[in-house]
């Protein structure tokens, strides 16, 4: 046994860039924790990883429950590894909680791709923010991409809001949906649709294939509405069957398609950087809501105002400015 | 001339609950003002006021520059006044600028509206950040609805992210087009269609006319395939002519009947609760970000940062901690 305590940031970065998975797992586990001196740690591991981080495509998943997305993982994550390449998975979830056993949970529903070599599959870190969730795991996506993963699969739940915090967070957005029992489309969240690069109608199989098929041609009719992404891509509508394990193939071309298409019009860089942005400027407000739950009396404060606000006795903004102006600050 | 200077916050309040025009106008200078003491007057001016708030239908108009909201919004006007109701029309865009002279850009723009009695027209608060000036806007509302006015639109550029922060202020949302050169429509922008509740499609006049058809009809086919919005309520698609009062009273009809409608179902009442609670979120979030850019020190670390982060030197959730928790709280 290691004593992970023992080891110094230095030797965990040497380790993840040798592409240790034990290192690296255990320095998931450092940056997902609360306590002050994991953090440090792994922030100096974080760092310097930095350098050798980047070098990935990172695919964001969503549907909602019932899609078929593990299958769906793990189908078309053994076309990736066939093609030598090394495959993460990891799932942004806000309501998980590790003590359920959401490890295990992860590991046995894609089974088969737990096994292989060259796959790395990491269940939600646990939280009761999705800011801090989302903030785990963009700082997981470096570690991996230090290790040596070059597919980084961020899969969602499909519920709340984390579809948009994955999307932020990856190079490319597949939705998987369903056709309904007549000629609708089931779980089209509003506002998910138009964020898909890729639109795949999954369970496209035996009785089904029609009714995919006149999903497939409602929906492109849909998009055809919608003005021109910023990336210059349209999106691509595909029908699949992930548990028959049809046109898989083709959609992982798809990927790579768009992946070449945006590096090219160097949107794909673009991107990232407004990512990066956007995680720094979310970072410093999270950190200070963070500052605030801390401190037990503003929190206190913030919750009876709360109850102020919905009986319309006082003004959100006059509340607010109050609370952080005053109190907080004391100007 | 009134010394405003002079008038109580009482006072202000007093004449604002008579229906006052000229106090309701110098009582949202005040509040709009940077100056700590007018703002001050502000929100006792507001917190008198609140009791008196809420009854009004508050309407979030938005579409690209050239659809026709000046024109859609004066004719639509006309009606309501007709029916002796109190109109009152706020805009929201963070690029304008008070001394650009929108003032009379607004009025001159919806010349015959202006003149209405019972019409208060405002363009946008001038400000730097949509967060500012939305706040803006919502305390506008407050002190609008008390002084009487019970319709009241809030209108969007159409432009950057200033429909959601419309979306997040009012409690129906419409949106207007322009049938394309061919059959497609023009101008949706991505996720802004699947936010409203009512869509006009506008210049149905003369040889537009079977063109808008057409995309109304292929309109209504994309809409169905959305999931029900939490209101119940199902999109409406309507072709009109602003500029030849074509259809005007039914898209005015629609407006009343989806009004009726969350009442009934009291989605009314939950969304603008739930409308308060983030408007006390992200107000505290606001001042917490003029906290810092009033910190020169800070904000000039946090550019350096930002740079570096581009760089890809630094993390940003490293560097947002080092910001908030060290330097900001010295913990």
């Amino acid at each position: 046994m290691i004593d992970f305590n023992q080891i110094s940031a230095e030797q965990f970065t040497e380790r993840i860039l040798q592409g240790d998975v034990v290192y690296l797992a255990r320095a998931i586990t450092l940056l997902e924790s609360l306590q002050k001196e994991h953090q440090q740690k792994a922030g100096i591991i974080l760092q310097n990883c930095l350098p050798h981080s980047g070098n990935s495509i990172r695919v964001g998943i969503t549907g909602v429950p019932g899609v078929g997305k593990s299958t769906f993982i793990e189908h078309l994550g053994k076309i990736i590894i066939t093609e030598g390449k090394k495959l993460a998975v990891l799932t942004v979830d806000p309501s998980s909680k590790k003590n359920k056993g959401s490890i295990l949970g992860d590991k046995t529903r894609m089974e088969n791709l737990a096994k292989e070599k060259h796959v790395f599959i990491r269940p939600s870190p646990a939280g009761d923010t999705l800011g801090g969730v989302t903030n785990a795991t963009r700082e997981s996506i470096i570690l991996l991409e230090a290790t040596g993963y070059n597919v980084i699969f961020v899969e969602t739940v499909g519920v709340g809001q984390s579809e948009t915090a994955v999307y932020n967070m990856t190079d490319i957005f597949i939705l998987l949906m369903l056709a309904g029992a007549g000629d609708e489309l089931q779980g089209i969240k509003r506002g998910i649709m138009e964020m898909a690069d890729i639109i795949c109608i999954n369970k496209a199989d035996g009785g089904n294939i029609e009714k995919a098929n006149h999903a497939k041609r409602d929906l492109k009719r849909a998009i055809h509405l919608f003005s021109a992404s910023e990336s210059g891509w349209n999106c691509i509508v595909e029908t699949c069957s992930a548990s028959h394990n049809i046109n898989l193939e083709i959609i992982w071309e798809h990927v790579l398609a768009y992946e070449a298409h945006t590096k090219k019009n160097k949107y794909f860089s673009e991107k990232r950087k407004q990512q990066l942005l956007s995680w720094f400027r979310e970072a410093l407000q999270n950190n200070f809501m963070q500052v605030i739950s801390a401190n037990k009396q503003l929190q206190e404060k913030i919750i009876e105002t709360e109850k102020l606000i919905f009986d319309n006795t006082i003004i959100p903004s006059v509340a607010a400015k109050n609370i952080v102006i005053d109190d907080l600050f004391n100007k």
